[in-house]
């Protein structure tokens, strides 16, 4: 088994890059993070191609990994595991994986589901709990439009603690989703407050619609705002001006998917 | 006015170890960054002491503050700013805050209410997430319990986005307040999942009850969970495992209080 010590190793520095999205997308490498999500990652059959781990966590987890030698596992120093590692105090775990295939035709069948669409959202906390929570929710999936961070930054990696290898994870442009959505009569659901928006409460629950959640500060875009079948609001009764997105979008989607 | 340009400055240097429990118990005052956070801090009546902004933050917020003369106001280099402030790119505006009285007396009418309970939350997005939610959801207050983080670090001061001002925030040991609770035969919903927890679906709102939210790894003490009048479990379909706990909270909240 192959152990590599040194930070600057030519390898590891070219890991390390995978930081940006602008490396991910030129390599169609990501790297995966803690021992649960790489667990994870194997379970769901993604294209795993190589396994990082501290002697300690080699130790800890290699029993757990079937037909390991199918994998290239390397062992490195704790220095390489900071170099690599995303926080302070890095595991020691970690996976290259291939970027999944995206797909970029949308079938009928595809989008007559459940679905979360997120326009321009920005904060990777908040987009990796709604997608462990549309997850949670039994959604279809998440379409990610145009501004919406990147899926593979280690923060959404994290918050989505694996719940983008349970649900399809589709980016594709907005207002042709909304289109097809009114052609084929499935309700679009936005979440904006504006003098036509519904209670939430009033909507029954569905097996077919598409939930649009906007930009934290700014909303959705006025285009898609003007295609939706209802805007739906949450009422807030105490002093507080508005609600986390994450929050309200739990808030909805348990309520539309009950 | 005074102006300060050296964050070398004794005061400055004073404010900036604020950014620790320790010293903002020592001096009994707390740091409150971002012009929106201050304006409801100076709305709401909090003992604002100090105003600092740098030169462009005072040229666009003084106006907006009334009897400025009874505030000391200190014009702050950038320098200064990025040693005072908790971001990358602070805006420039802070306030120097004495910590609020805090209630060590709680009384039958204070627990007659709407109130969420936090039991060794740990993340203080969480934590600051979850207060702004309660105050939405039109809650009486928040009850810090011991192990919970400090409402006073910048980054739950940042979530709560002004909520504190708006609804009580108490620290209490939780297991007197639950067993007051049941004295008065108050509903207490924990919210773990066990065999006797029943769907949040079945529980009526009411005026009424302490929601409790526990540990993001390892959920309640074991003692709380014992006392509880049910357990709520918010059943989850897909393949997730479990809810980001301000979500989760968020929706119970909003169910509760409907």
């Amino acid at each position: 088994m192959e152990k590599i010590v040194s930070p600057k190793n030519d390898r590891i520095k070219n890991w390390s890059k995978l930081k940006t999205k602008k490396y991910r997308d030129k390599m169609n490498l990501y790297i995966l993070e803690n021992w649960h999500l790489i667990k994870e990652a194997i379970n769901y059959d993604q294209a795993v191609e190589t396994l990082l781990f501290t002697e300690n966590q080699y130790k800890l987890h290699h029993n757990e990994i079937q037909n390991i030698e199918s994998y290239e596992v390397i062992i490195i120093s704790e220095e390489i595991a900071l170099k690599l590692g995303s926080t302070k105090t890095p595991q020691g775990a970690f996976a290259i994986v291939k970027l999944p295939h995206t797909n970029s035709i949308i079938d009928n069948e595809i989008i007559n589901g459940k679905w979360l669409l997120l326009d321009n959202v920005q904060d990777p906390g908040n987009i990796g709990t709604m997608i462990r929570t549309a997850d949670a929710a039994d959604m279809n999936g998440v379409v990610f439009g145009d501004g919406t961070s990147d899926i593979f930054n280690s923060k959404v990696l994290r918050s989505m603690q694996g719940s983008n290898f349970h649900i399809k994870i589709i980016k594709y442009d907005l207002n042709s989703w909304v289109d097809t959505c009114n052609n084929l009569s499935i309700p679009v659901y936005g979440s904006e407050l504006n003098p036509q928006a519904v209670d939430y409460n009033s909507i029954k629950s569905s097996d077919c619609f598409s939930l649009i959640m906007g930009n934290e500060g700014n909303g959705m875009q006025k285009s898609l705002l003007a295609k939706t079948t209802n805007n739906l609001y949450i009422p807030i009764k105490g002093n507080a001006e508005s609600l986390n997105v994450a929050v309200a979008a739990g808030i909805l989607m348990f309520s539309l998917c009950k």
